[in-house]
C-alpha cells in the first residue's frame, strides 16, 4: 500500500518527459502574455521569477502516452499530442476559475485574481491556441499529415464537449430538479470527453487498428466518469489541503452525484431542508457540515462510490478486449485503479 | 459615388455563399449553448426565435475567397476556411465584449449581457473550437491532408498573434507612454494578423506558389493596418448609428491611433488636459467632445488618415507584384479600397 498521496510509478513515468515538452511548446512562442501561462503551470510566480509549484499531476497526457504504450506505439513520437492535452486541460481551468469566481487553485490565487478578468480570459484563449499549435508539431515527428488531420479532429471534438459540459454544469447551478441523468451527460462532457480523447489519441496515433482506437475511445470516458465522480467526493469529504481548493462544492452548489442523488431521493423535512439550502445563493459556515451530513444520512456517499466502482470496472473491460499483451497494459492499469481510488 | 453603407458588388458577392456555410457548421453540430451562437451571429433573439439581426459584413471570409478567386483557385472547395476565419473573428467579439464591459454591439446586447460572464466565456471557446472543426472539413473538399495541416498552421498563427494583440491593447489601456511603435505593434496582432491569414489562407488554398501565398501575407497585413486605423478614425469621428457602438472609444480610453498621436505630440496645457483626462478611470459626458476637438487641433485626425492611406497603397503595391490576371484581381481591389475608405 502506498502512502497518502504517493502517485504509482506507472502514473509518473512520463511527468518529465511532458514536462520538458510544455516547455518547448511555449519557450518556441515567447510573448509578453506568456508570464501568465507560466504562472498558471506553477514554472513562475506573479513576478516572472521562477518558482516549482507545479500542481498538476499529467493526468491526461500520460493516459495518453500510457495507452500509445499499450498498443505498442513509439511514444517518443507523440510528445506534441500529449503537451496539446494538457494545454487544453490547462487552459478550461483558467477560463473555469474565472466562470466559478474561484480565487484560489492548489493555494496560489487564481490567474484572474492576479491580472483581472479580461487578461485572464485572453491568457485561456491563448493556451488553447497553443495546444493546437502543439498538435500540428506531430509532423516535425514523421507522423503523417493524414493522422495529424484526425489528431486535430479528435481534440476538436472533445473541446466540443467540453464546452457543452461546462454550459450544462453552469446551467445546472441554479436548478434543482436534476436527474442523474442529467449529471451523467454533463460529467461525460465536462470530464470523460478529454479522457476518451486522450486515451483515443494515443491508441489512434500507435496503431493504425481503428477497433482498438474505438475500445481506447470508451475505456478514457469510463475512466473519466470515475474520475469525475471520484472527484465529487472528495469535493465533500476529501481534506482542503488535499484538494487544494478554497472552497468546497457544497458552498458553490455544484450539482456534484452526491448532491444529486441527494436532492432526488430525500424526504419530508429532509428533502425540504436540502432544497432551502439549495435555493440560495451560496452555503455557509455550518451550513456546509449540515449539508455533508443530510447527504451521507441518504446514503449518497455509498451511491456514488458504488457508481464510480462500476465505471472503473467497465474501463477496464474495455482494455481487456483490446486482448493486448499484459506487460505493456499493466502501467495503464495501475494508473486506471489509481484515479479512481485517489483520496485527493 | 456608393451612397453611405452600401458595399461595392465584390464586398458582397459572396456573403450569401459564408451565410450558408456558417448555417452549414453550425447545424452539424447542435448543443443547447449553439443559442447563444446564433444570437451572436443575429440569426436568432435571446428567446430562440429567428431573426435577421446579421451585422456582419463577412469582410474576411470575403477577402479569403477574393485572394482564392485571385490566384486562380476553386473558392467552392475553401468555403471551410472561409468560414474557420469568420467563427474566429465572431469568437474574439464574444470575449472582446466582456473584457471590455460593452452592454451592447450593433444595437443589441452583448452575449454576456444577456447570459451572464460565466456561459459568454464559456460561449467563446465553443466557437474558437467550432472555428477549427469547420477547417477539418476541407478534406471533404478535396483539399489534401498536407493543405489542411498547412491551413490549420496559418489560422494557429494567427491566432496566437490576436491574443497577443488583445493582451497590448488591454495593457495599454493604463498607460500613457505608449508610442506610435507600439500602437502599430498592437494593430498588426489585433487586428491584421488575422487579415493576413484570411488572404493568404485563400492564396495557399488556391493556388501551390509560395511566393504568391507571401504577397497575399503582405497584402492582407497592410490592409488589415488600413482597416484597423480607419476604425480608430470612425470610432472617433464616425457615428454612434453607423458604428453600432454603445459607447466611443474616447469614453474606454483606447489607445487608439490619433489618441496615441495625440498623446504623444502635445505640448503646455493641451498635453496637461489630455494626460490628466486619460489618468481617470473613464472619459465622460462633455469631456469626450473635448478630447476630439483636442485631437483635432494636433492633427491627430490627419496624421491618422495619411497613415491609413499608405498601408492601403503599400496593400497594393503587394498584390500589383503578384502579376496576376487584372480581371481576376479586380473584385479584391475593389474590397481593399472600400475597406480602407468606408465612412462606418
Amino acid at each position: 500500500m502506498k502512502t497518502k498521496h504517493s502517485l504509482p510509478d506507472s502514473c509518473t513515468s512520463y511527468h518529465d518527459a511532458v514536462r520538458l515538452e510544455l516547455e518547448r511548446v511555449m519557450t518556441k512562442a515567447p510573448l509578453a502574455l506568456c508570464d501568465m501561462l507560466r504562472y498558471h503551470m506553477g514554472w513562475q510566480d506573479e513576478h516572472g521569477y521562477p518558482c516549482n509549484r507545479e500542481s498538476g499531476k499529467f493526468i491526461r497526457p500520460t493516459l495518453c502516452l500510457l495507452s500509445c504504450q499499450a498498443v505498442g506505439g513509439d511514444t517518443s513520437r507523440i510528445m506534441p499530442a500529449a503537451a496539446a492535452i494538457e494545454l487544453i486541460h490547462k487552459f478550461s481551468l483558467i477560463h473555469d476559475d474565472i466562470e466559478d469566481a474561484s480565487h484560489e487553485r492548489h493555494h496560489r490565487p487564481t490567474v484572474w485574481k492576479l491580472w483581472g478578468q479580461p487578461q485572464a480570459i485572453n491568457a485561456g484563449d491563448a493556451m488553447f491556441t497553443l495546444a493546437y499549435s502543439a498538435l500540428l508539431e506531430l509532423k516535425e515527428n514523421g507522423i503523417t499529415d493524414e493522422r495529424t488531420v484526425g489528431s486535430t479532429r479528435i481534440l476538436s471534438q472533445a473541446c466540443w464537449e467540453l464546452c457543452d459540459g461546462q454550459y450544462l454544469d453552469l446551467e445546472y447551478e441554479s436548478r434543482l430538479d436534476i436527474t442523474i441523468a442529467d449529471y451523467l451527460n454533463m460529467a461525460a462532457r465536462k470530464t470523460a470527453a478529454l479522457f476518451a480523447a486522450s486515451t483515443s489519441l494515443g491508441a489512434y496515433l500507435g496503431s493504425e487498428d481503428s477497433k482498438l482506437v474505438d475500445l481506447f475511445h470508451l475505456f478514457g470516458k469510463d475512466l473519466g466518469m470515475a474520475y469525475q465522480i471520484r472527484d465529487d467526493i472528495m469535493g465533500i469529504w476529501g481534506m482542503e489541503e488535499s484538494t487544494g481548493k478554497s472552497a468546497s462544492d457544497i458552498a458553490q452548489r455544484k450539482k456534484t452525484l452526491p448532491v444529486v442523488h441527494g436532492l432526488q431521493n430525500s424526504k419530508g423535512k429532509m428533502r425540504e431542508r436540502l432544497q432551502r439550502l439549495y435555493c440560495q445563493d451560496s452555503i455557509e459556515g455550518e451550513e456546509i457540515p449540515e449539508v455533508t451530513k443530510i447527504l451521507e444520512q441518504l446514503g449518497a456517499r455509498d451511491y456514488a462510490e458504488n457508481l464510480a466502482e462500476q465505471y472503473y470496472h467497465k474501463a477496464l473491460a474495455q482494455l481487456k478486449a483490446a486482448r493486448l499483451d499484459t506487460s505493456r497494459q499493466a502501467p495503464l492499469e495501475e494508473t486506471a485503479r489509481f484515479l479512481w481510488k485517489r483520496d485527493f
